[in-house]
């Protein structure tokens, strides 16, 4: 699934730094971008976005119809972070950042994890960690779909609705199995039927029927408590977890967490039909409390960016990313003695030289 | 909060084994209420409840009007595990557990997570780990008010409600804040108010609003997603977490499995007005794959018999039947040599020693 034939000779991507640390980390994911791309005859033609809480406290704006349109000419997004702490909660993610992801239809947001040899874990004993969660990325509880009633007040009513659709819930399903299929043909359905009964039955359904298609692959399941449970007890025994919106957000983060923390781990923001751009951002937030030291670790960023080269069809390209950044991790003694940028060119030295 | 003084001579209590190991556990945990209460001139009068798997794959009953009006006549209950994998998803959930939690509206979840000394956590170094859950117990995304349309074809929709209300959310916040005083003066409120906004802002200002009257308690905030993340990387930092029916579910099983697994996990659905008989039952499953062997560890049961004790106002009894566990915990060195009753006879000694 690309949005581009690899042969095309022009990457047209579109930057959000967006804020804080944003802006030190997405500097050194273009750096290896470009050292990852250099001899393969492709050129990166990089547009710079201002959207973020910087853009919303000068103009009030979130994100624009014309800023949409503009997205939307291009091949793919790489996102650094955004918010800060003087933006009101939730203006940001349902304004900005789930309007990306809803408006470019990004109904797979792909999270892989792995404890790469080196990097230490919380866990005593992690074992093999090396799984990726399909998270739905366009349903579920996430739609917005909710209200409040005699706000302020003692008889206050606030509601939440989860909606799931078949075809929603089916082509994210898809994609999981193909995942499955390409690793070691395992898939885990993460959900809660046995209490949201309505929801979890069409999930439950659709993995019955795509599975029925894939005989080579196994398929279980957990209650998303129960898989928070195995998470850290056996992480080995996940390949590829498929889950609803909410269930994908808390198992990414603790997914990440059990895996050297969330300063490492990349997303990719798909939609697989190529109809609109796909979207890459590290999992982190924009960390106001270390933003502007050149002390951000821009790993996770540059991750994201071999997620970003593999979904255009440079596996090759993705791979030596992958590689230098596993080497760099192995190697590390004290990660804060490196500066953001120092991080960075030593990434990209090494992704050439590979 | 009590369902009657503690000067009661009676103490009437509705008992539901259950399924599975349910049949086991219970016993051992009467056992110990027993041995706590032993020369308080206090007289435990037990009915058993025939309610489960076992009751519903013979009648087709989940819980009835009358079982209803039976269980209302105690002054609490016990219950050990109910469920079977022959029995469909969600009716003995939605149609025995759930009915049981917001027929009694047991709006308190209470879940407590101490790592006992000389107990393994599947963390390299867990710290000090000592808080409390306390989960909304009848509201949020468990209210089972959702649907299905166009059943099994490619058009279905099928929709979750999360419904929360200031009365609901206030009077459990109420309660955590209390525990908190009586703690280490720390309370942490759990939900997702940059995404699920209706929800979380009511969530928000009533935890501002009560906390205004406890200003010896600090309050912080954490989404559920980096919950998780603490709960792996720093879990000593808890005191006493508030968030609703769903995260609470969520978070209490990685809060077992971090503590030494969800056999040791004990919890209390409690309605500290008295108005209804509260319930108290271990965090875990009927565990068919280890039913009739006489194996299960019934701890959790025996941890639930202890809050069971505390809530009845018998602070002195549930002191000890803690003490008596953790000693035991301490000196275990393969708790599978043990049977249930073994363990269940020398949890009973220990507290009459005590
Ligand atoms: C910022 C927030 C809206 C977002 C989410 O919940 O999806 C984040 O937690 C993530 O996981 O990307
Ligand atoms: C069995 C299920 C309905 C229940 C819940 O989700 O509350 C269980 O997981 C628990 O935590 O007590």
């Amino acid at each position: 699934a690309t949005d581009k034939p690899a042969t095309d000779k022009t990457l047209r991507l579109a930057v959000i730094e967006g804020d804080g640390i944003g802006h030190e980390t997405v500097p050194e994911g273009l750096k290896v971008l470009d050292a990852a791309l250099e001899g393969s005859g492709i050129t990166v033609e990089t547009t710079p976005f201002d959207l973020g809480a910087g853009r919303w406290h000068r103009t009030g704006e979130t994100l624009t119809e014309e800023d949409m349109a503009a997205l939307a000419e291009h091949d793919a997004i790489l996102l650094g972070a955004v918010g800060d702490p003087d933006v009101p909660s939730g203006v940001l993610e349902r304004g900005l950042l789930l309007r990306l992801r809803f408006g470019f239809d990004h109904f797979v947001n792909l999270r892989p994890t792995r404890l790469v040899p080196g990097v230490v874990s919380p866990l005593a004993d992690p074992g093999d960690v090396d799984f990726v969660v399909v998270r739905e990325g366009t349903e579920g509880p996430y739609v917005g779909n909710g209200g409040t009633m005699r706000e302020g007040t003692q008889l206050e009513v606030a509601t939440e609705v989860s909606l799931n659709t078949a075809v929603g819930v089916e082509r994210v399903v898809r994609y999981a199995f193909e995942q499955a299929a390409k690793r070691r043909g395992r898939l885990t359905l993460v959900h809660k039927h046995n209490v949201l009964v309505h929801a979890g039955h069409l999930w439950r359904r659709i993995v019955e029927q795509v599975g029925a298609e894939h005989p080579d692959v196994a398929v279980d399941y957990l209650h998303v408590d129960a898989a928070t449970i195995f998470l850290v007890t056996d992480p080995a025994r996940f390949d590829v977890i498929v889950t609803d919106n909410l269930f994908g957000d808390i198992l990414t983060d603790l997914a990440g967490a059990i895996s050297g923390g969330i300063g490492l781990a990349a997303s990719g923001n798909i939609n697989p039909t190529g109809a609109f751009p796909s979207m890459f951002e590290p999992v982190h937030g924009s960390a106001p409390d270390i933003a502007g030291q050149g002390i951000a670790d821009p790993t996770a960023t540059v991750l994201s960016v071999a997620l970003l080269l593999e979904h255009l069809g440079h596996d090759a390209a993705a791979d030596r990313v992958r590689r230098a950044v596993d080497a760099d991790l192995a190697a590390r003694t004290d990660a804060a003695a490196r500066s953001t940028s120092e991080i960075g060119t030593a990434l990209a030295d090494a992704v050439r030289a590979l």
